[in-house]
C-alpha cells in the first residue's frame, strides 16, 4: 500500500540517531527535504502545485467544480518531535487520494492536499505561522519582524532555502469551501474509549507568554543571599505556582523554554526569560489563570526584589469545529460512530476555521498518548484506518 | 600615572556595547587582545617573557638571585562580566613595577608578573585551568577531555589561537619563593570597614555541581497535568531548596546557569540540566549542604516521576593562606593596619596556595560589592592604594 512505502521515505530525513526525534525546522535541510519530497509525490500523481508566497503549497486534484475540498497538514516538527506529528496528516491525504482512484471515484469537486509551513511556531516562535499568514490573521508586516534563535529573519530564512518570499493572504484559498485535517491524537482519549479513530469538536484556547524576570547580576560566591536579586528564584517559583494552579483546574501550564544571562555557573543571573504554554477550557478561564500565576511571580519578584513583566507572543482564542459537519463524518461506520473529543493542541485546522471555512479534524489513536517527543505512536493498522476514514470524508464531501 | 594609561588600554577591548559588561572568553579574540597588550606593555618593560604550554605567561625582572617573587592576577572575564575582576590585579602588578623603579628600588631576588588562563572557568567550566594545570591540581588528561559550549576540546581551542599546547605542570613556579594576588574585592567587607585595601585569610570551599534532571518530553497542551514527568518542576524546587538551605546556614548556594532540551515553548521538557555554585566555611559544611539541597530534590524527583543525578564537576577544598605572610602585610601602614577578612571566591592563589607555594592576596574596595557584572567598580583612588600595596609588598619580599 501506497502509505507504507511513503511513510518509510520520510522516516530517515531529520532524525537524530541519538534520541530517535525529529529536527524538522522550517527553510532548515531536513523540512525542505520533506517539501521536496512531496513536490515529487504531488507530480507522481498529477496533481497540480500551487505555492503561495509564504512556503505554503497545495496539490490539487483538478476535477468537477464548484469549491473545492482542503486535506493536509504540516510537515515540520518541533525540536526532537514525534515522526506523526504533521507528516501523518500529509502522508495520509496522498494516501487517501490514490484510495479514491482505486475505488474509482470521480470528484465533482476539486481536492487539494496541502502542506503547511511552520505549524509548530519551532523556530520563529509563532505557531502556525503559515496558515496564520495566507488567512490573514498575522499580518505580514508582523511576521518580518520575527526572527529564530539565531537572530536570523524569516524573510532571509526563505530566501536562504531558495524560496521567493511574499508574504501576506495570496489565493491559495479562495476557492476552498471544506478543510478536513487528520492528525495523530497528541493524548489519550482514544486509548481510552478504544477507537481507532475519532473527529475533533473543539480547539482549547492556547497562548504563549513570555516571562521575563529580571535582576541583578553578581558574585555568586561572594554575595551575601539577602543581598541578592536573584531571577532565578523567582522563575523558579512562578513555575511552580503556573504548575499549581493548572492542576487546580484541571487545564494546562507548561514552561518548557528558558534563557539564563549571562548563563554562568559562578553569577547570579541579571535575567531569566522563560515562556509559558497555557490552555483552558474557554478564553475566559485563560485569562483568569495568566492573570493568577503573574500575580504569584509578582508577589515573590516583590520578595526577592526582582522585576516581572510578561508579555503575550500568540493567543488563540477557542475554536469550536463545524459542529454540523462533526456529526455528518462521526456517525455511521463499520463499527459505530467515531467519537467526537475535543483537543488542547493548536493546528492549521484551527486557523482555518476561525478564517470562516468550515473546518473538521480526524484523529488517529497514539498508543503512548506522548507528543512533541520521540516516544509519540501510532499503529499501522491505525493509520490505514486513518487513511479509510480521510478518504470516506472526501467522497462524502467531494462526491 | 602608568595604571591610568594602562586600564584606558583595556577598557575598550570585549566590553559590550548593550551591556557595558566584558566577554573575555579564554583563546577568544577579546581575551587574545588582552594577552598580546600584557606582552607588548613586558616588552616596553624589559620583562623577559616566558610562557608554558598552559597558555599562562610571566614576565620576569630578572634581578637578584635565589627564589623569585610571582605577583600577577587573570585576564579573562565570566560572560557579561566587570572590568576589575583579574584584569585588576594584572594591571596593578605592572605598575607595582613601574612604582619600584621610580623608588629606585634593587630587587634582590627576581620579580615576576604573571597572567593565569581561563581563571573563571566561563569557557571550559573548570575555574583556574591554567594555575592548576601549572601546578599539578589537574592533569593534562582530564583537561583534554574539556569541551566549550559549541563542543569544541581545549587542545583545538588553543591550537586555533596560534598556540602550541603542552599541557602540564612546566617549569614555569620552579624558582617561585612566594606568590601575591591583588584583586578587586567582591563583597562588601572592606567597604563595611572603611579601607581601601585588605589581606585575604582563607578562601572557603567551593564547588560546581551539575544536577542532571530527566523526565519524559511531551506535548504542552494535549498531556494532562497528572500524566506528565517535567524536569522542570523538579528543577524549580530543587532551587528554591538551595537557596533556602544557603539562607539558613549563612553560605552560599547558586543555581546560575541552566540548559533546558528540547527547549521548545510547546513542549514538556525530558531534560533539565543545572549548575549548582556552592560555597561554605568548611568542607565538611560544604559536603552537608550539598548532600541536604540533593536529598530535597530526590524527594521532589520521587513526587515528579523524573529522575535527578548530581555530578561534581570541581570541588576546590578549604584554603588557608599563610597566615604570618598575612600578617606580616596587613599590620603598620599610613592609615592604620590593613584588615584581614576571608573570601567566598576561588583565586589562581588558592590554588597555588594549595599546592604549597607560600602565599598572599590583596583585596581592593568595591563600592558596588557587587561582582561578576557589568555593575562590578572600583575607585581609581582605591587603586592607587592598592598599587602602593602591592609595591610595598614586593618591597618587603624581594628586598
Amino acid at each position: 500500500m501506497s502509505f507504507e512505502r511513503m511513510w518509510q521515505d520520510l522516516g530517515p530525513v531529520g532524525r537524530s540517531a541519538s534520541s530517535g526525534g525529529y529536527f524538522r525546522q522550517p527553510f532548515g535541510s531536513a523540512e525542505r527535504e520533506c517539501h521536496a519530497w512531496f513536490l515529487e509525490e504531488c507530480a507522481a500523481r498529477g496533481l497540480e502545485v500551487e505555492s503561495d508566497g509564504n512556503g505554503n503549497t497545495v496539490g490539487w486534484w483538478r476535477a468537477g467544480s464548484g469549491s473545492s475540498v482542503l486535506t493536509g497538514s504540516h510537515l515540520d516538527s518541533v525540536l526532537d518531535g514525534g515522526a506523526y506529528d504533521g507528516p501523518l496528516g500529509v502522508v495520509s491525504s496522498l494516501a487517501a487520494i490514490d484510495l479514491l482512484r482505486d475505488r474509482g471515484f470521480v470528484p465533482s469537486r476539486p481536492i487539494g492536499v496541502g502542506a503547511f509551513v511552520e505549524e509548530e511556531g519551532s523556530r520563529f516562535g509563532l505557531a502556525c505561522l503559515g496558515s496564520r499568514l495566507m488567512t490573514g490573521a498575522t499580518t505580514p508586516e508582523a511576521a518580518q519582524e520575527l526572527r529564530d534563535r539565531d537572530g536570523v529573519h524569516l524573510l532571509d530564512a526563505m530566501a536562504a532555502a531558495g524560496l521567493d518570499p511574499q508574504l501576506g493572504r495570496g489565493t491559495l484559498l479562495d476557492d476552498v469551501g471544506v478543510f478536513v485535517e487528520l492528525h495523530v491524537e497528541q493524548g489519550r482519549d482514544l486509548v481510552d474509549r478504544g477507537a481507532a479513530v475519532g473527529v475533533a469538536s473543539e480547539i482549547w484556547p492556547h497562548g504563549r507568554f513570555r516571562f521575563d524576570f529580571t535582576g541583578e547580576a553578581n558574585h555568586a560566591g561572594t554575595t551575601r543571599m539577602e543581598d541578592r536579586h536573584d531571577p532565578m528564584l523567582t522563575y523558579a517559583m512562578t513555575a511552580l505556582a503556573a504548575n499549581k494552579q493548572a492542576r487546580l483546574s484541571g487545564e494546562r501550564a507548561t514552561f518548557g523554554r528558558i534563557e539564563a544571562v549571562p548563563n554562568g555557573t559562578n553569577a547570579v543571573p541579571s535575567r531569566v526569560t522563560a515562556w509559558l504554554d497555557a490552555r483552558c477550557e474557554t478564553d475566559e478561564s485563560l485569562t483568569r489563570m495568566l492573570a493568577e500565576i503573574e500575580r504569584l511571580g509578582q508577589d515573590r519578584a516583590g520578595r526577592d526584589g526582582t522585576a516581572l513583566s510578561v508579555t503575550p507572543e500568540s493567543v488563540s482564542a477557542a475554536v469550536g469545529f463545524d459542529a454540523d459537519l462533526a456529526r455528518r463524518l462521526a456517525v455511521d461506520h463499520a463499527g459505530g460512530d467515531w467519537p467526537i473529543i475535543a483537543t488542547q493542541a493548536g493546528h492549521d485546522a484551527g486557523v482555518l476555521s476561525a478564517a470562516g471555512i468550515p473546518t473538521a479534524m480526524l484523529f488517529v489513536r497514539n498508543p503512548t498518548g506522548v507528543s512533541h517527543s520521540p516516544a509519540e505512536s501510532a499503529e499501522i493498522a491505525d493509520c490505514l484506518v486513518g487513511v479509510e476514514a480521510l478518504a470516506d470524508t472526501l467522497e462524502r464531501l467531494a462526491g
